[in-house]
């Protein structure tokens, strides 16, 4: 196979393997007990909806969830959102489009200092994404513990994704998230065009290939 | 059929049949061409993210969406939300949990001045919610505005939900965006239990009930 074919290697994923791969990470990140959640939108948005149905315990709160949203540089306008839409190219800049509200956050589940943040996306592919995120939220959350005087309090980030994928990463996350599993991908893979349902124009069709992928 | 079994009536709804439901309601939405999608979370999230899908257009940039934090105030904590997910008591306080992030969208998308703002969710109740997100929003359009000096500009709202329940309101929406066809529900149902997929602990269970609905 030529190179220009395996890069167009697609695995189509059905909503209810989603589902699925959502509780499989819940079944994980219950021993953690995250005490707020933040979706990474728009591919984090779905997973996040689903993760916060089986992260409930009965008679407790629901699990908030904060929206930032993050795209590379050159996705913004044109991109090339419609051919590859979950791929990461070298060089790109991430941008915010939307970052916390921390006016509103904090008047209903506190700062997030001391906390158990869990960040939810779809997909790790060059690690860019998932490295802005936490590094920009742990220099929020030490200055915020800074000005407060609480530099004390252990605050864990921890990183849900669908999909990671098994390649070179163009950022790095702390050695420690890893070792700890505080890093977890329902799914390693390889370098292949995941196509997640929510992009799909024709479901029926998306749900027949993604079904007939689990029969080889 | 008692009262409270009619209220315990519940229909069930697929993964699959949310996507259509999206996929119809962009080919009306797409006819108003919308500059921003605004998110209520957590219902919001996942017909939006599909919207996105089915609004792009092939060459032109993806529909920017801000996704807000909007709870009925004795769901923060413990509520209903176990027992009936998208029930809407009166009497219910809205309470915000994250709003726009307005730094960010202006740098990205442009203030929200002379735009198309369509706004999601999942359900529209008794109303509440969807009536304080138009009315929060058009004060912030109003004042963004008069700060401005574009006060001759027009604003206009849309709103998506994939389900209206045909049931006495607790809030009122504008009638011009009913008569104009800005409001837009993709299925009007009686006053039953919808059950979203996201909120499904057996998504096997789920999709067999929600397919044995439709073949009767």
């Amino acid at each position: 196979m030529v190179e220009s074919e395996k890069m167009t290697e697609k695995e189509y994923v059905s909503y209810n393997e989603v589902h699925k791969l959502c509780q499989e990470g819940a079944e994980i990140l219950k021993n953690f007990k995250p005490d707020l959640m933040i979706a990474i939108g728009g591919g984090g948005f779905i997973p996040a909806r689903i993760l916060r149905t089986f992260l409930k315990e009965p008679g407790a709160k629901n699990i908030p969830i904060q929206a930032i949203g993050l795209s590379l540089y050159e996705q913004i306008g044109q991109g090339p959102l419609t051919a590859t839409p979950e791929k990461e190219q070298a060089g790109m800049e991430v941008v915010r489009t939307q970052w916390l509200d921390f006016n509103n956050l904090e008047q209903h589940a506190g700062n997030l200092i001391g906390k158990k943040i869990l960040i939810v996306d779809e997909v790790d592919d060059t690690r860019t994404t998932l490295h802005y995120a936490l590094s920009e939220l742990q220099k929020d959350v030490k200055a915020q513990a800074e000005k407060l005087g609480r530099k004390d309090e252990e605050t864990s980030f921890y990183i849900f994704v669908l999909h990671n994928k098994d390649k070179p990463k163009h950022a790095e996350l702390p050695e420690d998230m890893i070792s700890e599993g505080r890093y977890i991908a329902a799914r390693t893979v390889p370098d292949i065009w995941i196509a997640y349902p929510w992009e799909a124009r024709d479901i029926d069709e998306q749900t027949r290939l993604a079904e007939l992928k689990n029969q080889h």
